[in-house]
């Protein structure tokens, strides 16, 4: 008997925003799996302290580099590859042994993040069920008091980590924007910002629905850099009878 | 007393979807409101079907319109405003005798959708609180079995009643695509998904997370029309170790 392998979202923090269903697998696991930064305790985890089962196995999967390697080194893709393959080898094992694992995923499994390297390497071979959840984007346009989109209008998602040119022309042509992994790339995505015309409506939530929320017009905002769960929104501006 | 005005997202349809705080609050509350076209239900209230209090005031608030009088036509603009006017008017003389109010919304209540029109007319004279949830587009990309987005990838939602040179646009530019509001104007996003070269591979996903779901290459369907909870996916192919 094979088990089930679960990717289940946690939404953006805020443990009440966790689906019924995410919810209700947390709390029945006995295996739990979840990436995390050496060193640290891991966003996920922390997200469900307190409601797993007193004999919970965790199993804990840590990024073997972040920042220190850039992207664009050969030596990045090839250490996160291994990586990703040695977690998928262990879950197989218990999976196969008739074990259920959740992998507990921030945000939504499919939008961006680790899980999906786990599920395109394991979903010909194992029955696996992901859960969606409520996103980190959707967090911070609530929390800044207003509507993202109205009518027609186009919402893109874009990276900071993007070049300046590949920025600037999808944040020209959108209505309403969400910025995410910004970091370092603050600099680069205020100029994009306003060569598109954007900069003045741009709005900052930091670690929106966690601890520590914060939101500010961003040209109110004066520092270089931003922590990992910044994002930045530009309001759509559509049609409102 | 003043009560409290609750916008509250239901997700896409499927209960165990509703967030844990958001099926709180649908089944402590004694108000109801929710949208609906005449002769209907109510999508909305249908999702909460089993969870309400014996003794729980609905209001049902009916489109005046919906397609009959085309967009671009004033009178459909006239109409609906007077209608959430009608609406908030009722809305905001309950809360102020101390009611607490929750508004049903499909999906998340700030991401397109009516309840937005209500939450700006009454914003600035009542408490309003606003409960994000899963949108219908990640129950698609979920339903479909493959991750939206990778790496940088640009996501772009767009709505099917654009024109078809901003749609070909959007469609161009984007890395991933939600394509949203289809309807009749299906034979337009089709062209445009071709022109932008899209077309091969969009995934057409009907009822996400509902009863009926339905999955397919947007190819193999033929039908000119679509119905409302259709949503057109065409996956990122970013960077993935």
């Amino acid at each position: 008997m094979t088990g089930v392998l679960y990717g289940v979202g946690l939404g953006p923090g805020d443990r009440e925003l966790m689906s019924v269903k995410s919810d209700r697998l947390v709390r029945e696991t006995r295996n739990i799996a979840y990436f995390r930064k050496k060193g640290r305790a891991g966003r996920a985890r922390t997200i469900v302290d307190g409601m797993l089962r007193d004999d919970v196995v965790p199993f804990a999967m840590e990024y073997p580099v972040t920042t220190e390697i850039p992207l664009s080194d050969p030596r990045y893709n090839a250490a996160l590859s291994a990586f990703y393959t040695d977690c998928t080898t262990h879950l197989q094992t218990l999976v196969q042994a008739g074990e259920d694992v959740v992998v507990l995923c921030e945000g939504d499994p499919f939008f961006y993040g680790s899980f999906m390297h786990v599920y395109t390497r394991l979903k010909d071979s194992l029955p696996i069920e992901v859960i969606p959840a409520i996103t980190g984007m959707s967090a911070a346009w609530t929390a800044s008091g207003a509507p993202i989109t109205w009518g027609d209008d186009i919402l893109s998602t874009v990276m900071g980590t993007l070049d300046e040119e590949t920025l600037t022309n999808a944040m020209t042509q959108a209505d309403a924007l969400v910025v995410m992994k910004i970091g370092r790339n603050l600099p680069k995505v205020r100029r994009a910002l306003a060569a598109a015309g954007k900069a003045e409506r741009a709005i900052l939530v930091k670690y929106a629905s966690m601890e520590g929320q914060e939101i500010c017009p961003l040209a109110e905002f004066d520092a270089e850099t931003l922590p990992y769960f910044s994002i930045i929104i530009v309001h759509g501006q559509g049609r409102r009878p």
